[in-house]
Order: C-alpha cells, then structure tokens, then sequence
C-alpha cells in the first residue's frame, strides 16, 4: 500500500480541523487491536468526524488522493475488517446523536457511533423494542452492527440486522451523501441501495446514520434451561416450540456438556444448571404479548417434550436471576474456552434441518485430523448458525495445534459447504477470511460482487483488503 | 429499439426447440396486454424456456447478439414492466417445479412460474405458512413477485417479498447462472446479490427458482370491520394493536365511506358491514399461535378501543362467510372504481405516522386542483401503504379529467415526497413512472442504480425501458 502522501494528510487535518483527527501513536493504538488480540495494525491518522459532512469532505479528499480508508465503528470486530494496515483509519464513534424516535412509525433514526445498547434503550424509553442483541452491544456501534449485518440471539424471532434496517445514510465512495432515511416499509422505486451496503464490511461506502425497526415491548417471556440426548432431539424440540407458539420463539440455544464443562471451571459466579449434567443442553426462551401466556407455553410445550422423549431433564427460571444465570452459562461459552488455551474457530451456519448431521460428519472429521482435538459446539441452533471450536487435546502441544488451524478450518469448512452452509454466518469475511470465501464462492457470484465494487467504487479506496 | 436479426431470431428458436417459442401472433396475444389495459405491447418472438438452462442458453444468445429481453411472470403487473413492445418476450411461466419443501427449515424451493397460490398450497401440505397474499395471487408467480418485490395484506407482520425470500437462482444478463439457493438465516459472506435481485423489474437477470420462508400456522384468527370518525383514530388503533398483541396484527386495512359505496353499488353480493354506515372503516385480523387467543384479543382490543373512543362501530366475523364478506368488500375497492369510470391511480407511501396529514393535504390540493373529484382512498394502513384513487366528479367530463391525469398525479406525488413517502409503494416504477420518480431521486442515488447496472448488464439487454 502507498502510503498518503503529505499533502492529502494535511488536506485531512484541515477538513476535520482540531478534535477532528489524531496521528499520535498513543491516542491511536486503542484502535488498532482487537479482543481476540488477532490483529495489530498501523495507521498513519486516525479521523474522528462528528458529522455526516465532515465524513463526507473526508472521503472526498480521499478520492481524490486516492487514499485508502478502512472505517471503523466501535471495534468489535472478529475478523479484522476494521483494523488498517497502513489505510487511514476512519471512526464513526463520535456520530453520536439519537435523531429521533416515532413510536407510531415503529421507527427511529441513530447516527452510526449509536452503540447498540443504547440504541436498546432508546427505544425502551419509547416502550418499544430493538431486538437485535449480542454479548458485544455495550461496544458494537450500529454503523458497524449494519456494515457486518450483525446477527445474535434473537434472530429467530425478529431476524439479522439486515431485516431491522429501514433506511440508510451513508458516504459513498466518491463523497457524495446517499440519503436514504426512510421510514417506510413498502417502497418500490428502483435497485434498494441500502441492501448493498448492509454487509459491505465498509467497502462500498461510510454508513453515517440509520433508521431501525421498532417493535412491541413483549408481555411475557419465560426462559428454560432443558438437558437432552442429541442435537436431533434439539431440533425436533425446536420445530415443536415454533409450531405451538406460532413463532413466539426468541431464542433457543444449543450447548455441548464440554463447553458448559470449561464456564463451569473457568468463568467465576456460575453454577451447573441441571442436576442430570446432561450431554446436550438448550437455552429456550420464549414470549408473548399477552402477560403470563410466555410461561403458561413453556410448561406445555416441556410437558409435551417430556412426553415425546425429547429432553431428559428442564428447568424454568423463577425470576430474573435465575434467567440471568441461564444466560451466563450460554454467553461465556466463547470467553471459557481462552484459559483452555483457545483454539480454532469456527462461525457458520447450516439449515437447521442438517445441524446434527454436521456436527457429526465434522467431529469425526477433525478426530480423525487431529485425534484428541476437544469440540466445542454451540450457538444459535435455532437459526442454524453454529460457534464450532476445535481445542488443543489436554495436555497436547498448544502451538502445534495452532499451526494446524488452516488446514483444519479447510476440513470444517468443506462439510459446511457440502451442506449448503456459510463459512462466516455471522461475522463477515474481513482481512480473515475473505480467500478463504473465494474457494466456496462461484465465478460468477465474484465477479458480480468486483464488478459492483468497481462500478461504485472504481479507485478501491474503501477497506482495499477485505472483500473481493 | 432495433429488431432482432434473423441470425438471433434463428439462434434463439433452435435453443429452446419445439414447444420453447412461439411467433404465433394469436397465441402471443394475450401475453401483450394486462387486465387495465393500459399497455399493448408486440414482439416478434415469445420464449417459453422450461429449464434454468434454457433460460441461461437464451439469455447468452440474447447477449451476443445484443438481443433485448423483457422477462414475464404471471403477467399481473401494473406499471408495464412485463410488456415489451419490440423486445423479445421471456415468460418464465413454464418452470413449474415445486423443487423441495423442508418443514425443519422452515424453507421451499420453488421455480419461478409457481403461482403465488400454488406456493401457499404447497407450504400449507406440510404444515407451514408461506404468508404472503394478495388479490392477484391466483395468476401472480413467484418470479414477479420477486422481481417487483410485491406486498399485499399480511406485510405488517410477515413483511415484503424481499423479507421472505432466503435464497435466488437467476440467471445474470451475460447468461451466467446465479446459484444461491440457499437455506440460511445467516450467511455474511460478501454482497447480498440476491437483495439486488429483488424488486429490480427484471434489469439485472431473469430469476428461476427461489427459497422461501416458512412460518408456523397459526392456531387462532379473529376477523372484524370497525367504524371510525377518522383515520387518526385508524392510526392510534393500530398503535394499540400492536401494543396489546405483542405483534399479532397480521392485516389492518383503511377504508372509506365513498370506496365502501363504489363497491355495494357496483360489486354483486356485498353487504353493508356496519348498520352506523361510519365515515371510515377499518377490517383487523388478529392471529395467535395459541387456540381461541386471537378471539379474545380482539374482544379486549375493541372493548378498549369504544372506551377510548377511537371507534364508534364494531362487528366480529363469527365464521368464515362473515370473515370472507368483510375481506370481499376491501378487495372489490379497486374493481368497484371502474362502473364509475376509473380515474387516476396512485399505490404511494408514507410514514404511518403521516398517513393522516397526507390524507388532509392531498386530498385538499387535489379539490383545488379539479373541484369535485372523488377521492377513495384505501389500503394496507398498517404498514403506511395507501392506495390513493382520484375519480372523476359525478357526471363530469371524463376524457377531460383523465387528460389531467399526469398533472394531477404530480400534485399528490409532490406531496407524498414531502412526507419522505415513496410513488410507488408496492408495483413498482415499470414503464408508467420510471421518468416521473427522477424527479424524486437524488442525482447521486440514480448515478449509483446506473452504475450498477452497466456494470451487470453492459449492453442493457434487460428490460431496457424499465428503470434508470
């Protein structure tokens, strides 16, 4: 990459003016790592801009210099696409303003340094609901949420983020301002542009604002924790809770005994469940408008599972500590696994209906690649979309292991794809896995994708590293 | 629009075989014309391809040869967008196949000339719902439906087409075939080509199949018509009914006295559905996975709704005669305008939120504009969709008033603008309002639509009339 030259760093520090950029190493270095400690970049000038024209006369300058930009929200990330690599780095964390909220729309407008919690709460002080949620929200910022399309625990019920954006702002390539704040849910006029820019991972322009869905605070919820044989009783249990609920299914989260095993030894305050320590376990929860009808169904629907041999052991939480317990033990199944020594991770997803055969075609797959090799399995079954982690065997050679992590990833990969699953389902492609993607991506559907690229984008300025 | 040689004629005949083509004037007819019959096109040849192959080896030989195609479903369309008028004519209405249905994934593949009532059917033999619905179900396909991204009644819970759809298989202007059949909920890898797609009036390729997705039947439904003073009290009504149900309002349709009017005059078998006879109506239907739910619903809902004195009238379908009476006379508003002479149609959104200040000012301009003109407006209120119908004054001179058509739309479109509505809600742009809707898109917002689509379709072999 060439670095910016002189003048268009000067350019840049006049445009945002004072507050509006940095270059000092210290102020920047936050920015420059990530949790997982995976990535650790360089950038030669931070901009901070506070409004959507001060994005745009950023990237305008950009254009014309034919600077790179790799735009960031609030840094959580899992893939490096937000990390540069010699790129100026462009945050979107100072847009901070909540633009309004129209509870009779089910609507409201965030700028994109919003961070997902509080855009939460802004619709809570409106009594309605933003359902996306995910362990980072308290960080992740919605410009970042819509860039990676985001998706969490609720997405059974109200979908990814992509289903709960109405509108979009955003700095094109070229500077220009896209303003596509609607508030509608039926708009037939042409290519819907915002749909290209969910997802982009930045590269296709500067999410500044956007407009969400909003829905109806439910009236009850009810959360169990139930024990079962296997995944396929998983998935019988879930198609049975969708039908007699009707779709009032929020969250139902798969477990294996062995990551339930590393919360229990490694993450302080949690306790097991289940007396039974059963071998698979899920999170259910469940909703409704009408107050009590969430636990009236959650005793049905575990009385008819009981029944129908589907679970071996269920307990329902009694109030909202014991609910909160239930999600501890789900929500640090990632963070568990780290005093284990980590591992190789894998987020993707597969229909639901093949959940349990992948996990059996890949287990004895990476045993038979690496005998020994600890699988933990769990995520959101419910959407298919599965956190498969391969450990190093107890006592194994750690860094050995990690250097098997590639070829690895191949193997679990491949079993994805003969499935007609994704190989990223829910954290984009990034620096991390973007050649990997193109192994499973068609020529066409490529060439597609660069030619769109090109078109909107004909210099490569936006995040050059990550995509095709 | 230059004919197609002989050479492609010749090329595109051998290619699809006996039975693939016709040039048959009579039997291209009817294919030529839709029920307003506001369009006759012609074409000198009509592709009947019964494979994505046939469509993919068509497509090619229409690229090399520089050949135009406008691409055809269920020929239901509104706009135009599926008349060609010297184009050749691909009509997707042979690829039949209902190609898979997996109850566990809550997912169908379909080929693309599955009506949208065959695709309901097909969902409903293994328990599930495919939810969307509307009038032209009957003829309608799924690959229209796609490519105009069509609503209809149930959208305020189940969304748009573009919200149901999990996966495409088209084939792109240079004949590639596009295979992303897929079945995920969560796949971020790279743009979301499909999205483009969807609603893009058969611009960017021709779709063959698609996967859709499913949902659990519902146990309960409750059907009712409610009178109201106005529709700011439809507009809080709804509020409240999403409020109490916790997202169980599955249709909320907005209706007038003078359309009510239009249909009992002009519709046979329509009943009056309130003795008060009120200036407005509206039909709610209620749904709850749970048995007997919905009716309770809605007897709590309207119970609050008189003592808050949003509504002045109420009657409850107490079977499925009553239920179809009250769907019979919303869906007769548009055919009851044609005995009173048609008039100039408006499919517009706007905010919910605005829905009713839209009304005042249009309906205002609209008397200035041409006094005496008959304003029925009616429709999908619950996701801001009005249909907004002006009709000639009673025993006035209507070619005249039809010859005012284009300027009287501006009128009301220039208005639905400034409520940051949409002109075209639900049928898309076509052939009828692609120039008029430049007048309310941003420069930079037609430049990136252009610039997507010389990219995928460098000739414009696609739908060349039809959008920017």
């Amino acid at each position: 990459m060439t670095p910016p030259s002189a003048a268009a760093i000067a350019a840049l520090k006049s445009a945002l003016g004072d507050g509006g950029w940095t270059d000092d190493p210290a102020g920047i270095a936050p920015w420059l790592t990530e949790w997982r400690n995976r990535w650790n970049g360089h950038t030669p000038l931070m901009l901070t801009p506070r409004s959507t024209e001060q994005v745009a006369g950023a990237v305008r300058i950009c254009a014309e210099h034919r600077v790179s930009i790799v735009p960031q929200g609030g840094d959580t990330g899992l893939v490096g696409g937000q990390i540069p690599f010699g790129e100026v780095l462009l945050s979107t964390r100072k847009l901070r303003a909540v633009r309004d909220v129209t509870p009779l729309d089910d609507a409201m407008t965030v700028e994109a340094g919003v961070t997902l919690l509080e855009a939460q709460q802004a619709a809570a002080a409106a009594d309605r609901l933003f359902p996306l949620s995910l362990a980072a929200e308290g960080s992740a910022t919605i410009g970042g949420v819509i860039s990676t399309n985001a998706g969490g625990t609720a997405v059974i019920r109200y979908g990814v983020m992509r289903d709960l954006v109405l509108g979009i702002e955003a700095v094109l390539p070229d500077g220009e301002v896209f303003r596509g704040l609607k508030r509608l849910r039926k708009d037939n006029t042409g290519y819907d542009l915002k749909q290209l820019l969910i997802g982009a991972e930045g590269t296709l322009g500067v999410v500044t604002a956007a407009t969400l869905k909003l829905f109806p605070v439910m009236r009850s919820r009810a959360t169990a924790m139930v024990g079962l044989e296997s995944p396929r009783a998983a998935i019988e249990l879930l198609a049975r809770a969708k039908a007699e609920t009707g779709g009032g299914v929020e969250a139902f989260e798969l477990m294996k005994r062995i990551g339930m095993a590393f919360v229990l030894a490694n993450i302080p305050d949690t306790r097991e469940p289940l007396e039974s320590a059963p071998p698979w376990y899920v999170l259910i929860e469940l909703v409704s408008g009408e107050p009590g009808a969430a636990d009236t169904a959650m005793e049905q629907l575990l009385s008819h599972a009981f029944e129908a041999g589907l679970i071996t052991d269920a307990a329902i939480a009694q109030n909202d500590a014991q609910r909160a317990a239930f999600w501890k033990v789900r929500e640090e199944q990632s963070a568990a696994q780290k005093p284990e020594g980590g591992g190789w991770k894998h987020d993707v997803s597969v229909p639901v209906s093949r959940i349990a055969d992948f996990l059996d075609d890949a287990t004895a797959a990476v045993g038979r690649f690496h005998p020994g090799a600890r699988v933990s399995a769990f995520g959101h079954v419910g959407d298919g979309n599965i956190h498969y982690d391969v450990l190093c065997p107890t006592g194994g050679d750690h860094p050995a292991f990690i250097a098997r992590w590639a070829e690895g990833s191949q193997i679990v990969h491949d079993i994805v794809a003969r499935y007609d699953g994704s190989i990223s389902a829910e954290h984009g492609l990034g620096r991390l896995k973007t050649e990997e993607a193109r192994r499973y991506k068609s020529p066409a559907e490529i060439r597609s994708m660069q030619a769109i690229r090109a078109a909107l984008d004909p210099h490569r300025i936006m995040n050059p590293a990550v995509l095709f």
